[in-house]
């Protein structure tokens, strides 16, 4: 059996997140979300934000959540602007567009947008009304090929978006690897404060579903539910959304498995330099992209699962490789050993 | 704390599906539905059924699956026939609708289509390309107000579809209540037979979310899992949906769990009617609605907790009780006692 | 060759409208209804109506008129309320549906919709996030079968449609017809004060083509010209529609062509009902819903062309009859003279 | 008054196409394109292409006919691959996504698109059911920026889409221009052979409004009136679209003006080469693209008007000069002197 870095999402969840899952089980809750685990689940995320002026939803997965927050968003001739990386734009099936709105795709080099990106989208639909009407900026943090937002780049995008009147989401499907990472400066605070509605993914970090969406802006708000419900998303047992949340935020455990996370991957992208070979995307979150000899590659697979990124050349090939809560450290360093005996 | 008989959803799993799922937990599988559990659990539903050409799903919700099956089997101009009393018709936020399909809603008063009612919806729309084209046929079993199809009923409009070019779509969100009636003269395979898409309803019968989409009809199957993916309900676990219906259907839990809901219901029921009462509908199902004297219903109040489904005059109200694989005999037991000594 | 009472647009244009196509044509012009006659029309229109502070757009034709101001009026989640026999629910293909919301249809015996009716429906719809939310409700005046409102119902639509934070939209497909009739006793800036967006039609009294969109309300203003362009209603030679415009309103042909359509339906309706037949509606704009014995109707087929509209029972048939601006007086005698020899 | 070179429906219709409107004016006809002219129209078509298997539809403008051949021929997860300077891409305010379909955009630099660019899209989207599936090939003729298809690119494109079971549609709001361009080796009968759909441009050529839908694969023929009614595109008043087709086709009134408005733009374009300034793009329609200096473009401007499409340098603008079948001669001529005096 092979062991994999292939996702973070190959095993169920983290123990302590079932063992609450089972000891609430039986206790009857009110459905759709009104629960106890979802109320307190909620209020203490506005707690660790330090604002109790949001709007907290818990969905099943991030493409669902994408595809509300876009469509609860815009009118139906506003676009949302997005790295040509960004999950919407390359992975979601035409989700956005299945809504009816037009994703303005930038291309992007290190998988974030910067203001002069925007800047660029804007001139080219200062056409009235025979273009679409930009109304809202799509950024992952961290992003799609593993890098991360400053506080410094955010907030230069923030502040662009609110002199533009255009709304600043921001995809957290793996957002505790980002605010986990050795060199984020940017703290939960901070995305509530500059972005206009973000979400928190817990299925990549530690829940069994799950992702958090969490609005900012009052305009917002508004009717949000309706849309949870009409998209499909709204959960009967919405409880076991909540109780998870509750789980991984009560004591940092959230945190925690994102930091393990990082760590093993620092520890395979440290060794894969330490070895001469390059990274493909300055990534300092749980998915690095390592160039490596095809040798190396056939070597790895051996007892390694991962996903052969794209091709360079005859000799090398980008590889993915994602670590996750679960990943264990005997493993990465089997994997190291592998690497190191045949350089 | 009152005991509530609000809905079947009060709960989370049965403890076997949660064990299923701690058990599984840390073993590393393939994404998106084509893990381990979902392919054993796909096969062990084919052979129930006895038809290996299937194509077999799973999503997490209810709305989640009418909203896909419909969006992916009709084109734009095509629409779907459904009861007044239908739950696309009158609980899901328009779902329908936002994926571009009209509902042509027929009022029945038993929660049932009959082809007399389709036939009625033909000749509204014998109008050429001035109206929608109905394509679909939607039904529920058990309906919305409990009652069931019987297989001379269910086979008359299976007949009457394939005549006339209509799909046959069977929601069975409470599909195992339906099934397990002490009135039920239909199989899983007269299913499979009859209709040309249905689903297997587990968030309401013993999972802890999770609804079976079950492809009988070549046409609808092609490119089914790309509208899973651009509806957002292509869980990354797609591991956590298949173990639960693994477990489900191994050994018959999910009908026996099922079963016991029917009986708490049918206890209830005769109890109510053995007072003297009478039920507003013939449900033979785990939602039953008695017409109880206001007064009584104050009473039960006190200790339990269900919906007033609707008022008939000043004296008498309609009420839902709906039952589950986790009802506790002794609380209907109590809610009994209310009755008979209030009488 | 028989002569047409199937509807009221068998023929072209008024003479004097194709006249004014002809006299502008090789007149450079500014595309997409900025052009010096679209202009003029528009400032026309809001003099008649006494109100500068208008939005006024042209578009080609009803439908096209009813999805551009419904998909642009509402979010995705919000409906619009409609007698059953509006056209936007019975004749329009689902276009309204194939934008995202649903119709919430209500019976109308006399295609009228009053405060009675909307407070209905809102009740259905008391159940949050679970439901659609109605947001705008939808009426015609002269209606599908022909009635017209009255000041006072206009105006209690109106208040509560204002209290209760709901647009209200009157489909003027026929305002003209209306507005001319003998029992109206609404005028054009009525209109304007009482509803939040509004059409009059020009297609079925005088145009080649083309509906005038009038927005009265400031929050449905906002980015309108994005939705006529996105739905392919913003014609590149916008000023064929304004011409045609400047030259009905500029003077009140657009009203001359109206009354002599109603005069023509009168002149038939009063020598029906003279020869003691029913009408199966109060219409007293330009389509009468005659009820007349088969053997007298297979008389008038022989030189008239008409809708069978329904049929009451073995010996007698509802027809439709549809006069316009063309209707030449003449083909009413004769229409009328069959009838009376058949007495 | 300035000589407007902006674009190509500045003026109304060809005075034989509303001598045809008036004359055909008082003729009772059946509506929503079921008239004489519009069947006859349509007979004549099909004889000029020599096929009589082809259906053949009239609307009124192009963003329409592209939105509603886009959105009839693909289901809810296809997608669209057009070049980044498409229509349908870049100037329809998202009026393809509104339908709920992602547009695959590839840059082109000269407004075609390749077997190559294609086979590119392809294997991005080689990704099963995690992004759109490409079903439909986009292309326009003559390009947005006037360069027009080979028969040898037209058929490597045809074979290409036949292999890989895409749609190939043809947008032709300039199809006129294109055929009768001195360098066109394409008939319209070539144009139905190798694609699935296409539509031949009046607005721009002629008529006072109207585009013709020719459907040669028969898949795409079924149900496609309800397509036109869905989009509000059926005009009640078809026959206005009828007319105006059959005069422009009868005795090839169509290739007069299309040839007519390509040879005012070639003699301005040899002009302007012979003058010793280059054009950006190989252009032999009537949209044509030179680059002159700022200073001539301030004096062409006091006499006339044009787009000045982009900017190269502080010296050098790239202008769009278009020409119509009602460009006059002896304006070209001064605006060639102009340009003569001035080097």
């Amino acid at each position: 059996m092979k062991y994999s870095f292939l996702n973070d999402y190959s095993e169920g969840a983290h123990p302590k997140v079932l063992d609450a899952l089972v000891s609430s089980n039986m206790a009857q809750q009110t459905p759709y979300g009104d629960d106890d685990y979802s109320n307190t689940a909620k209020k203490l995320i506005k707690d660790k934000i330090g604002n109790q002026n949001l709007d907290v939803f818990f969905v099943s997965g991030g493409t669902q959540a994408n595809l509300i927050i876009i469509s609860a968003a815009l009118k139906s001739h506003e676009s949302v602007i997005s790295a040509n990386t960004g999950h919407i734009t390359l992975r979601e099936a035409g989700a956005i567009e299945a809504t009816g709105h037009k994703i303005n795709s930038v291309i992007s080099s290190d998988g974030k947008l910067t203001k002069e990106d925007i800047v660029e989208v804007l001139k080219e639909h200062d056409f009235g009304a025979h273009v679409v009407k930009p109304k809202m900026v799509y950024i992952s943090n961290a992003t799609e090929i593993g890098t991360i937002y400053t506080k410094s780049e955010l907030t230069n995008l923030s502040d662009f978006c609110k002199k533009n009147n255009l709304y600043l989401f921001l995809d957290g499907a793996r957002l505790g690897s980002a605010l986990t990472a050795s060199n984020n400066d940017i703290s939960l605070s901070d995305i509530a404060n500059l972005t206009d509605i973000f979400t928190i993914g817990g299925t990549k970090n530690g829940a069994l579903i799950g992702e958090v969406i969490i609005i900012t802006n009052d305009k917002l708000k508004e009717d949000f539910p309706f849309h949870i419900k009409q998209r499909g998303a709204m959960l009967s047992k919405g409880r076991i959304l909540g109780i998870q949340f509750l789980e991984l935020f009560k004591d940092d455990l959230f945190f925690d498995l994102a930091k393990h996370s990082n760590i093993m991957a620092s520890k395979l992208s440290e060794s894969i330099q330490a070895n001469g070979y390059k990274m493909s995307s300055a990534s300092t979150s749980n998915q690095i992209f390592p160039i490596l000899p095809n040798q190396l590659i056939t070597e790895l697979e051996k007892n390694f699962e991962f996903y052969r990124w794209s091709k360079i050349n005859d000799e090398f090939t980008i590889l993915r490789l994602v670590t996750s809560w679960a990943t264990e450290e005997s493993k990465v360093d089997e994997f190291i050993d592998v690497i190191n005996i045949n350089n």
